[in-house]
């Protein structure tokens, strides 16, 4: 899957994944009344309107871009109903050839997590029978329990041929709280310090080594772009992990913090933008979409993208 | 929430809490086939069978402890189909008179770290109305992304009176790979060197004072069994953090192991067993009393283990 998403990237000229993650303040006034009126005021009516909204971006958008990463915390909050409809955007996304990141950071003992990645990524056996779950392609995964919980997720994907991207250094304000701490250097490394973000993006260049792609490993990473600099080294570090890069727009990250993110090869990199693409016509800049035309406003919102970033990258040489 | 499950501590004398995190390979054959027989093999039938196996378990065993903790993992393996199962136990666990503590380990940036708080613990607004997800009483947070990630929990807590569990030094094995990490003194604490666990814990004890019910605080911690010594250093650098403590049984925990982990007042600490309970009947120990009758080998198993921390607590004075 790792060389899908390489082919998809290499193919739109796009290293982005739209990040769909809606909040009912995000999706206009009228497919909420149509859905309420539907459904109710209830998870059902909240699911319904999150559905017509996912759709219809994803039908203006899905021929510019490789892949889609819903976050499922913004489904899971309208309980079953929510995820029947985070089902039914990774089928109807898969569907229109999109590759489905998972947006789940799950992560836990061994046992547990084994069960995880076959919810998300494999199949679980039901007697004599195997069924998929949730089947995304890739899923985003928690490394603060070590080896044993990251470790069946790669079993997963070597058998699936999918993949994962493990979090190192998060785009938000208080990662470096414990992400940043200084490690005491007790290793083959010498003793030189350096910051929990290295150590494990370095886990992340041994577990990858285990699973291969073309020219990348399944096994990927997460950065913030809020972290150029962090983003340098770690590029580093992992030389053969993609990274999954959040924060462009919204948060803060702009097209020169992400040229580092990238390797010589312009790959490497993919950078995530949720509300900057989904909730464009919020925005000032697409205000002259309307509401109504919310999704025309996100297909401009991604061509800028693909501009800012391929300027960023043209400049660099 | 946490004056209520201590008060369901000292009621039932056993500070235990019964992990519902069912396998279908701990279901008896029995269940199995009439589920499978029902829906087929299939997500729907695989959930029924789970569903069958709780209810049977809940009702023997929930006289005689404070709390359950159903792992949602296993629940999510099976897809949508199994998180409504995941919801009807956690309905069915409160109507019988139980603490229901989530563990779902989620944990994210500010803004979805919030749909996870408002999905498990509190209410989302859909229009003009407020509606509940999961509901549970409390869940299981993890720290990776620092504060922002984790004080939109704690404000829901707040709301609702509800709690978490931050993971600070979990029980698999390979928790010491990065949690085990000798951070070095950078802050208010002065040059000594401490490893990441006690960091977090630190800032458990330092979140909690934000938000302290009648004697313990609604921010706990989870820290595993199996790592005795480390438990005794983290009752005293979060004194008023009520600590989850899983890894007794099958992982290797013993009862005398326990008792650090509790402060002088007999209380700060209930113990998770899962499969020692759910799965009692699969033990030689409990084998006489057959898969049919495979709730009342779990009880048997609630009251060998009470007893077996009652006598270590009893054995440290």
């Amino acid at each position: 899957m790792i060389n899908q998403l390489v082919d998809k990237i290499k193919k739109t000229g796009a290293p982005i994944v739209a990040g769909l993650d809606p909040t009912l303040k995000f999706v206009p006034e009228h497919i909420k009344k149509k859905a309420f009126a539907e459904y109710g005021e209830t998870m059902k009516g909240a699911a319904e309107a999150v559905w017509q909204y996912n759709k219809a971006i994803v039908d203006a958008i899905s021929d510019l871009i490789p892949a889609v990463k819903p976050q499922i915390a913004m489904y899971e909050q309208f309980g079953v109903e929510g995820m029947i409809v985070f089902q039914r955007t990774v089928e109807y996304c898969k569907e229109k050839g999109l590759v489905v990141i998972g947006d789940v950071k799950r992560g836990d003992i061994g046992s547990t997590s084994e069960a995880y990645a076959v919810g998300h990524l494999g199949q679980v056996q039901v007697g004599s029978t195997l069924c998929r779950g949730f089947d995304e392609d890739f899923v985003t995964v928690n490394p603060y329990l070590g080896s044993d919980g990251v470790k069946p997720f790669i079993k997963v994907c070597q058998e699936e041929k999918k993949g994962i991207f493990v979090l190192v250094k998060t785009s938000n304000p208080s990662s470096g709280e414990f992400q940043d701490r200084l490690i005491k250097g007790v290793d083959e490394k010498g003793s030189e310090e350096r910051p929990l973000y290295e150590v494990v993006g370095e886990q992340v260049a041994s577990w990858g080594a285990e699973c291969m792609g073309d020219s990348y490993s399944y096994v990927g990473a997460v950065v913030g772009a809020t972290y150029p600099e962090q983003g340098k080294i770690l590029r580093k570090i992992m030389p053969k992990a993609y990274i999954l890069v959040p924060g462009y727009g919204a948060q803060g990250g702009k097209g020169a913090d992400l040229v580092h993110f990238f390797n010589e090869d312009g790959l490497g990199a993919i950078i995530n933008s949720s509300r900057g693409i989904i909730a464009a016509y919020q925005q000032e800049k697409y205000a002259g979409y309307g509401a109504e035309h919310f999704a025309d406003a996100s297909r401009a919102a991604v061509l800028d993208m693909k501009e800012d970033i391929a300027q960023a990258l043209a400049a660099r040489i």
